[in-house]
């Protein structure tokens, strides 16, 4: 049910500050994360290939990590480079390792076929290296299938109901408004969508100042996202009637936001995101505010998308029915589908069936 | 294993009050109970049938209920009737509906065929809407099988050892009283004991006037169960020697007592009931203090069977020995078995086979 | 994948002290156990046989137990000999009642065939009767199969790396010491490891004199496991370069350690253990602190485990490697399986196949 041969989020790069060993679960694997001492971020399986510890119970030597039951000693490539009281040492024997990229803050991670690992395939947000563009980057963990996160995503209406008093605004940005454009792309979807003359919504007005806190605006919403979860959003406020529909931007004020949805497993899922602005200058109070007002958001989607997960698992033959506002999210899952199913074609190819035969040394264990 | 084609009880008709949406899981299928603004009680599932998300998350408009999520409002049949944003409603959108009649303080609901719902096979218990007989109706909540619950009250032997100091009075009951009689009848069994010049047994000794709490008493308990888990108990306490048993009631106190078990899951129960008198007058504390005594008693039934469902979890093969006086309760499950196989034989007859396509706005999410 | 026909500890029989009913878990099994009047211990199946009520929430009388649901009594055997209101008993009616054996402090019961059960194949550890080998048994319960156990007692390696600071002493024991010997035996394994002139290790420092504290010592540990997981080690402490590999015992501290693992279930294990010294003659304080310092290690060990456990839960698949210590957990996981192998074989010759009819008084329990 997960595509593999993809870049995802393992982490933020501030995560593993100062040698720290994270142990985070992504896509039903065990990994262990640290920075070796040459900079370098390694992740590898977080299990010892002798008898199965996890390795972040174990200890970090320069770049090479031990596991504290036996001793046994992993460089960075995941091959075991010492056995305390053994001499000779199998050359295969070793944990997998996972291409890992940093760039822009954040830790990518690759858990398919690494001979396909290409770090050019890594999707570019550059607001988040653009010095200019602030805010407070941050993790969110959902009791949830990360497709539910998609879906919510996929149709802004939402913002009406579920965060009128927090990102939303009214009710009437669901009755008012309507998407501009839905467009189908090959590796996601794009939405715009526009609401013309109205009062900003509650986490804009919050920063905004005296004098704009009660004045209309027109309110113009880009959203991209990308196979396997990765959303950017584009937000503008221009003042009502300015024409920026026309594409005047005098007195615009943007927000770039991304949000990063790494499945921890089918029913959980890690959710890093920022919510960036161009302009508090020197107000840092700006993006606390705004990072606050972000949380209460997804809060709110939170609570209804975990409450979707329950009903789902507890009648897995419930039959979703489609309204005119799912094309988005209908085209992404269907796109995903096919995705899945030609990578697990392909690998039906490549994989020769080995049988494996149960060793001595681990018979009884699973009984 | 759930008997559909029945009423059972949903509710107490006072847990709606002031609009309230009250979340219950009955037979399995998540249900939303509320009120509507005429004062009909109206029963949704509780799931938007867009995405699925808990209508108890959602508001209360006039007879309707609104989802939270995208807007869809319902009627009280469950018919969608509004999509923000959308203009022609598919005819078929709504999410099902149930048949509830409220009568005499309950809320009866029907999950089977709603065409069959006939409300005049609800069962009549007509001292619930008789002013001269008070108590104070309650819930408690089992994790366990309802069966298990019936099993309990099919023999009143086990008032000896598990209600020794509360409801039983002493375990002299076993040994000295048997069932007058054990009548199968087709919808469940009859069961009457008498227990000739015994002291009163705790429960009712604390409500009796001090002249009388030292007299010896004659009791007689009759129960009357029900298919599919309904229980009436009358019990009298006369004058040790006043030949009650030829049918003079001078000096005899009486109580009537209702139970009402209505299955949550396979493996946990909603218990519903009431204890009543008829002779309290205007001191009330009598039935406070019975309503007290009866919680300490169904504690002790909950303990004892609460562990028998963690006992039957174990070991399913697990084969239970009968006993004598295991005659009303293997007739009950007898018949309730009987009952259940002619539903299902039914259903396999009227239902189409139809198989069901995954669509794309649902594609992977049950992974 | 357990073993039946043999011993295991069910207990220390101080746990069954004043006619305390012990209800335990052992090998899947709830049974009951309690000491009868007559000193005796009686271990039953810990369910009624009429309707699955746990017999430890009953009432034990004399050397019998009763059932407090409907009343039924049993007799250390398992008959049932009572039914209140029922003059004849069936002559089958009853639970399951295991053999039992008290022996220098340990209960030992047998799951398997009755017949079988031979108190002469009780291994036997002399020490726990002998007054001069004085400590304080002790219980631990463990979230992992009792197989983990026996491998972490199999390779005396890993005290380097998870003992360090407590039982260990140093990381040089993994790189400085090898099994002198490592014998394969029909029902276990013998390991023999030296450590010459090394410090004390912190839990033998600790209870030594002062003038002993900052000698070297040389270090033997024999260990040998029995199936089904019965660990005796015997460990000795000679000052540095005294001879003691050549036989000289003087000035020789010793001390004698007993493990016994019992499944719980397959992944959870009672573990009961005890840690002798014959040299502390009126200073009780030397098992305290040995105690304390066994505890500090096995919680070590427990953590390891426990993490061990869950890795393989997550990933039943996990293909374990061996390196060149696991020789004698190789060894015993191979006998192991081979008789475990046995007995499912010798069991489908010997039991007839009988179809189970569902009865009345027992349909619809599991649904």
């Amino acid at each position: 049910m997960f595509l593999r041969n993809c870049w995802y989020v393992a982490a933020w790069a501030h995560e593993l500050i100062d040698g720290k060993m994270l142990a985070r679960t992504i896509l039903e694997e065990a990994v262990l994360l640290y920075k070796s001492e040459t900079g370098k971020v390694v992740a590898l399986r977080d299990r010892c290939c002798h008898r199965g510890v996890p390795l972040h119970l174990g200890r970090r030597e320069g770049d090479c990590v031990r596991c504290m039951y036996h001793g046994l000693k992993f460089d960075p490539g995941g091959k075991c480079i010492q056995i305390p009281g053994q001499d000779v040492i199998p050359a295969k024997l070793g944990v997998k390792s996972y291409p890992v990229v940093e760039k822009d803050g954040l830790v990518w991670i690759w858990t398919g076929d690494a001979a396909r690992a290409d770090p050019a395939q890594i999707i570019d947000f550059p607001y988040l290296r653009d010095a200019q563009w602030k805010g407070i980057p941050d993790y969110m963990h959902y009791d949830a299938n990360w497709l539910l996160i998609v879906d919510n995503l996929s149709d802004f209406a939402h913002l009406a109901f579920v965060h009128t008093k927090t990102l939303g605004g009214s009710e009437e940005y669901a009755y008012k408004t309507r998407p501009v454009a839905i467009e189908r792309l090959p590796d996601g979807f794009r939405v715009e969508r526009w609401h013309m003359d109205a009062a900003p919504p509650p986490f804009h007005r919050k920063v905004l100042p005296a004098a704009e806190k009660d004045q209309h605006v027109d309110r113009r919403n880009i959203g991209h996202m990308h196979i396997p979860g990765i959303f950017f959003l584009e937000s503008m406020f221009s003042p009502a009637g300015s024409g920026s529909e026309k594409g005047n931007r005098e007195g615009t004020r943007e927000y770039r936001n991304c949000q990063f949805m790494t499945p921890e497993t089918r029913r959980t899922t890690h959710f890093f995101w920022t919510y960036l602005n161009n302009w508090e200058g020197s107000d840092h109070n700006v993006s606390r505010s705004l990072h606050q007002s972000l949380i209460e958001g997804f809060m709110e989607d939170k609570h209804l998308i975990e409450a979707q997960q329950v009903v789902i698992d507890a009648d897995p033959d419930f039959e979703l029915q489609a309204i005119a506002s799912d094309a988005a999210l209908s085209h992404f899952r269907r796109i995903f589908s096919q995705r899945v199913a030609a990578e697990r074609a392909d690998e039906a190819t490549t994989k020769a069936a080995t049988p494996v035969a149960v060793k001595p040394h681990q018979a009884g264990l699973s009984a």
